[in-house]
C-alpha cells in the first residue's frame, strides 16, 4: 500500500467524547458563557482534533509549498514565471510578508520546493528540496502532471508534514507560491464546486480586466479539453492542478491522520483542502479556514464547502499570510482554554448564566 | 484652562502629507499592490497618526478601565455588582481573558480603578488607583455623576494615557470592566446615534429575554427623565455614563493629542469613542475599531459612526479582549511596512502592476 492510501486509512472521525468536558471547562472560566465567541469554538475544535482536553499549539510550523505552472505561457498572470524562484530566495532570506508575520507569531516556516522551474543549490539553507518536476505542463493542451507525479507530490506533502509533526509540530499552516496558480486553483475549484469559471475567476496577483477575460477563456478551454468530474478529485488535481497544490493536499491528510489541526490559507490552499476533503469525509472537521481572500471566487467556494473563515481582511497574497494570522487566533483560543482562571480559582461570583 | 480643554486644543487633523511616500514604500515591497488588504491600510493609518514614515508599535499598552454602576439595582445584569471588584483582582493575578491575550501579544496591561465600589488596598501591585467615586448613581432617577466628576474621570484617562505615552507607549488599547455598563453604554449610544433603545439593547453578559426587556424599559425611563441631546455629548456621559467610560474618553483624546493610535474594544468602549469623536472632529481618524461585538447594537452603532471593525469573531466579553487581538493586527501591519524586502532589495521582478 502506498503512503497516500496508508494515510487515508489512518484518518479517524473527530473524537466528540471530549466536547462535553472541554465545554464544561470553558464554562467554568471567568467570563460569561460563550462570550469569547469563535475563540471558544476554536478551542473546542483543537481539543477534538488533537484528542486532548488540554491541547497545546506552542510548536507551530507553516509550510510554503512552491511550484511553477505551464499555463503561465497563456499570459494568465501579471508577473513573470521567474518570480516563483525569486520569491523562494526572498522567503529564505526572511524578506517576504510571510517571513515577517511568522517572526511576529513565533511560527517556524518551511519552504518546500515541489515543482519550481529553477535549479536551487543543493542544501540551500532552509529549503526543503522535494522537487517532483520543473513546473507543470500547460494544462490547456495536456494534463498538468501524470497521475504518478500527482501522487508523488501528495506523498511529499504527507512526508514533510509528518516529519514536522514527529519533531513536535502541534499546529500546521499551509500556504503557497507559484506564479499562475490562481488559474490552476480556479480550474480545479470550478470542477469540484460546480461553480462556473466566470464566477470564480478573479484577478490573481493583479491582472487587468482584459487579462481576467483571457484567464476565464483559458480555464474554459482546459475544462472542455479534460472533461473532469468532481467525483474524481485526484484526476482534477492531475489534469489542472499544481505540484505545490498537491503538496498541500498531502499536508492536510497528514495533519488529519496525525491529529494536528491544519490552518488553510486562501484561495489556492482551499483548492488543495477541497481535494483532501473529497478524498476522506473526516478531513474537513480537522481543517481551520483562516481567512476570506479578496480573490473573487473564494467566498463562493467557502460557502459551497460550508465553512466559515476566521478573518476577512481583503488579503489576496497567498504565501500563508492569512494562515499565519489564523494560527495566531488558534493560539489565542488554546491559551484561553489552558491559562484562564476558573470562577472558583479566582473567587469570582457566577452570574445567572453561570448557575 | 483645564486638562480636558488643553488636550482638545492639542488635537490636530491627520497629517496626510506622508501618505504618498508611505504608499510608495508599500508598493515597493515584494507583493502585488494592495494584496495585504487591510493590513496595508492600517500601516498607512499608523504612519499618518504618528506622523512618521516608519511608525513603531513595539511598546503596546492596554488599559482596562473599571467602574461600578448604580443602575445595577434595577436588575439589568446577569452578574452581581461585586464581580467588578472580583475581576479587578483576577486581572491583577493574570487569570482573566485579557491577561492571557496580553501575555500572548506582549501587551502591557494597566488596570485603572476609576469608580469601583470597593476599597482596594493602598498600593495594590499593578492597580492604577484613580477612583473618582464608588460607582455611579442609579441614572434612572438622577445623573450618573456630577459634571465635575465626569470631567475628573476624563482627565484621569488623559493623565494615565499621557503618562504611558511619555514612558514609551506607541500603541494604546482601551477596554473596560463594570457590571451594568452595557446598560449605560446603550443609553449613551441611543442618544448619540439616534437609534432607539429597543434596537440597540442586547443581552450584555448574558441576561435572558425577560431581563433584556427590563433593560430596555430602564433605558427608556432614564432617557425620558434626562431629556438628552446628541449635541451635548458631555451631558450624555454625565447623565447616563460611567467612570470607566469617561476614562476611556480621556484616553482616546490623549492618544489623539499625542499622535498615538488608540485601538477601541467593543460596544462599551465604542460609547466612549463616540463621545471623544463628538468632542473633536479629528479624533475619529486616530482611532482603530478592533472588532464587531456580538452585542446586538454594535453593528448599528459602528455603521452610524461610519467605521469598519477589523475582526468579527462573535466576541462579547469586553476587558479589552477584542482590542488585544486588534493590536496584534496593527503590529502585523507596521511590521510589514518596516520589515519586508523591496523588489529591488530581493531581486524580484516587478509585474505589470509593479510598473
Amino acid at each position: 500500500m502506498n503512503l497516500l492510501d496508508a494515510t487515508l486509512r489512518e484518518i479517524q472521525p473527530l473524537d466528540m467524547s471530549l466536547v462535553v468536558r472541554v465545554q464544561r471547562r470553558l464554562n467554568s472560566l471567568t467570563k460569561p458563557h460563550g462570550s469569547l465567541g469563535r475563540l471558544e469554538v476554536l478551542a473546542l475544535r483543537c481539543a477534538s482534533i488533537s484528542g486532548s482536553e488540554r491541547p497545546r499549539v506552542d510548536n507551530k510550523v507553516l509550510f510554503v509549498c512552491c511550484g511553477d505552472h505551464g499555463v503561465c505561457t497563456e499570459g494568465v498572470s501579471a508577473y513573470p514565471r521567474e518570480v516563483t524562484a525569486q520569491m523562494v530566495y526572498n522567503f529564505l532570506r526572511g524578506g517576504a510578508a510571510i517571513s515577517v508575520l511568522a517572526r511576529q507569531f513565533g511560527i517556524n516556516v518551511q519552504v518546500v520546493d515541489l515543482g519550481v522551474d529553477h535549479e536551487f543549490a543543493i542544501d540551500l539553507p532552509g529549503l526543503v528540496s522535494r522537487k517532483v518536476a520543473r513546473g507543470t505542463a500547460n494544462f490547456v493542451r495536456a494534463a498538468a502532471m501524470s497521475s504518478s507525479q500527482a501522487v508523488q507530490a501528495i506523498e511529499v506533502g504527507i512526508a514533510v508534514a509528518s516529519d514536522a509533526i514527529r519533531e513536535g509540530a502541534q499546529l500546521i499552516g499551509v500556504g503557497e507560491m507559484g506564479i499562475g496558480n490562481t488559474t490552476s486553483a480556479t480550474a480545479m475549484l470550478s470542477v469540484l464546486s460546480g461553480i462556473d469559471p466566470e464566477t470564480l475567476t478573479g484577478q490573481g496577483t493583479g491582472i487587468d480586466a482584459k487579462g481576467r477575460k483571457r484567464k476565464v477563456a483559458v480555464i474554459k478551454r482546459a475544462l472542455a479539453y479534460h472533461k473532469l468530474s468532481s467525483s474524481d478529485p485526484l484526476r482534477v488535481l492531475t489534469a489542472v492542478g499544481g505540484y505545490e497544490i498537491a503538496g498541500i493536499v498531502g499536508m492536510c491528510l497528514a495533519g488529519a491522520a496525525l491529529q494536528v489541526p491544519v490552518v488553510i490559507d486562501g484561495f489556492i490552499a482551499t483548492a488543495a483542502a477541497w481535494v483532501a476533503c473529497a478524498l476522506h469525509p473526516a478531513v474537513k472537521d480537522r481543517l481551520i479556514f483562516a481567512h476570506l481572500s479578496a480573490e473573487q471566487g473564494h467566498h463562493h467556494v467557502l460557502a459551497a464547502l460550508e465553512v466559515e473563515p476566521l478573518l476577512n481582511l481583503y488579503m489576496r497574497l497567498g504565501e500563508g499570510t492569512g494562515a499565519a494570522l489564523g494560527m495566531s487566533l488558534v493560539d489565542s483560543a488554546v491559551r484561553i482554554l489552558n491559562e484562564m482562571a476558573t470562577f472558583d480559582e479566582a473567587g469570582v461570583a457566577k452570574g445567572e448564566c453561570g448557575k
